[in-house]
């Protein structure tokens, strides 16, 4: 062999790896981030890495999913994210559970993604899903929780940027565009595009008040007072009205819980919209310019597995979330005690005993 | 769709699933034992879960491997073990790293395994890799972390039963058996049965010595007083000898070190010749019929990865761990304090900031 190959070198592209102060700092997270969901009695899930690719099946996800035979020539994947197992696990092993189930998790997920600079096929998530229950009592304690982690990780002027998919939806829907204006709207919408969510619908049916509806849309980010200004765009259309109703009794739960400086409003967050089935919100905080976190209602996913139950659920990116606090400055510091040099194996255990950190150095040669 | 097919369902063989009290134990020993790394100056490392199929082909693991394409078309596999990952990074991204480099992992790999009653496919382990420095310090080392993780952990009356390959090796060697015959008496050294490994040497060209030291080691296991009956045993084969003279002044400085109660000896574990270069050991204590984990000395393996330097490691089953103090009733009890019930997430809030874990019931209903 002449010298290692570079496989034996290099690693491959996407993968993620870790050392000493970074692992630690990474520990940290996690641990404060899961004590906050242990806080409000989510109990810890540890699922499989893998299992049958079908579980993986919705939408947006099949297509990022790592998937290898077993040699009994079942197709599996490796989990590209942890809900629709935790919903598998809800409504199988734990089916004898009456619901709500408070599950939270953290682990690696993989996904396939088009090579670019600094994404990554191999990431951490911790978060949780709280499935069954009445719905607005989760939302509001789904978006608390997300809150008080962003707190506990000494986040500065962290923000959680509620939406509710029902606003673009009934307004699609009012404006009765078919279905590849329909994909091109959103994707102008998503882009708070103004003039170009006009030319989609120009020449179509929309009424005026719809169409100047769903051009509001796009402004519809920020504080929460945009919640007087959504009621009043989208007037015309009452499923609209009752899904911007329902964000504002979501707001004045969570502002009188105390938590009304860490909540805002984004109207034009159409991203999921096969997915979640209500609320839908993203987190954010300066120095990161996109989201550490997200997460909504999904209705609609127990029932593949065979329990229909509602659920709500969010997820913190544990790699962003440390991106996020280094550039913040605000990386919790390692908290391991400087380790005492020790010349003797018997000195070591015995220092040990007293639970001091020890390095042993006898005869130690550097080669 | 006729209700949701058996792979929404039923989970794949061999992968394991954690809820609740389970996964908090499976935290708590987790927790101990990385404590114990740390408590020695070890770093943890969090290397990526796949990498090219290549940095795993060492004997024994290549056929375990569960192996994928990536859309580039290289052949990634899911890391089978820990210490060929961190041997490879230990010598590229550590590079500047001066030896000796102490280093901790705890995760998963994955494993194809034959079906079988109560066989996982996905392990969890606990190991260490300390890498370069001074051998004979370094073994001490690593089998005195190992003591003191199973203490950390409250196991009770384990054991680290030590052997070197050398001893098997040298007597095989002046045996001057063929390949295919060392093969048979390494497995019958294995399976302790004397009267195989006499069956093995029958007609062969062995001196009677030697034939009577290969036929020993069958039962040479036991407590460390097995030393010196081994030293007679293998008198005539210096090489061996030599081995357990090493044995020897490893086992003393354990017993000077208030080490000696957990010490055991056994020269007929020969089952990982391949890969190991000196000494190895397993993790055995009552209730268990195999070991909770194993370790040794391999000394070739970061050469393959352009750095040669001498290497001695172990790991700890997670998994097995878990069953060990479940037999012996000495599982680590969950920790958490009792949720306390509210009924209002303002509520829910207030007792979250004095530290109160809560269980927010407001409008719950039960579906």
């Amino acid at each position: 062999m002449n010298g290692p190959s570079h496989r034996l070198v290099q690693v491959p592209r996407g993968v993620q790896c870790f050392v000493g102060d970074e692992a630690l700092r990474r520990r940290a997270i996690e641990d404060l981030t899961t004590g906050v969901f242990q806080g409000w009695d989510y109990e810890e899930i540890i699922p499989p890495l893998f299992d049958y690719a079908d579980v993986f099946s919705t939408p947006g996800l099949a297509a990022q999913t790592y998937s290898f035979l077993d040699r009994d020539g079942n197709l599996l994947a490796l989990r590209p994210d942890f809900t629709s197992l935790l919903a598998k696990i809800a409504a199988g092993r734990l089916a004898h559970r009456a619901a709500p189930i408070r599950l939270f998790y953290s682990g690696e997920v993989l996904r396939y993604q088009p090579p670019r600079a600094g994404r990554h096929n191999e990431l951490f998530q911790m978060g949780l899903e709280h499935l069954g229950g009445e719905s607005m009592a989760a939302d509001a304690e789904a978006v608390a929780v997300a809150v008080e982690c962003l707190d506990a990780l000494g986040v500065r002027d962290g923000v959680v940027a509620l939406g509710h998919v029902a606003v673009f939806n009934a307004l699609a829907d009012a404006a009765g565009v078919d279905p590849a204006a329909r994909g091109a709207l959103r994707e102008r919408v998503d882009a708070k595009d103004a003039s170009g969510v006009a030319d989609v619908l120009a020449g179509g049916a929309a009424a005026e008040a719809v169409r100047k509806a769903l051009i509001g849309l796009t402004s519809l980010a920020g504080d929460v007072s945009i919640l007087d200004r959504a009621a009043q765009t989208v007037r015309a259309v009452p499923a609209a009205v009752a899904a911007v109703a329902e964000l504002r009794a979501l707001v004045d739960g969570l502002a009188a819980a105390g938590l009304g400086r860490r909540i805002a409003v984004d109207l034009g967050d159409v991203r999921a919209l096969d997915y979640y089935t209500g609320l839908v919100f993203r987190i954010f905080a300066p120095g990161l310019g996109f989201e550490v976190g997200s997460g909504g209602r999904y209705d609609g996913l127990l029932a593949r597995f065979g329990r229909p139950l509602p659920a709500v659920g969010f997820m913190l990116g544990l790699d962003r979330i440390a991106l996020l606090l280094e550039r913040q400055g605000a990386a919790p510091a390692p908290a391991l005690a400087a380790a005492e040099v020790v010349t003797s194996l018997a000195a070591a255990c015995e220092k040990r005993r007293a639970g001091t950190r020890v390095r042993l150095t006898s005869g130690e040669r550097t080669r």
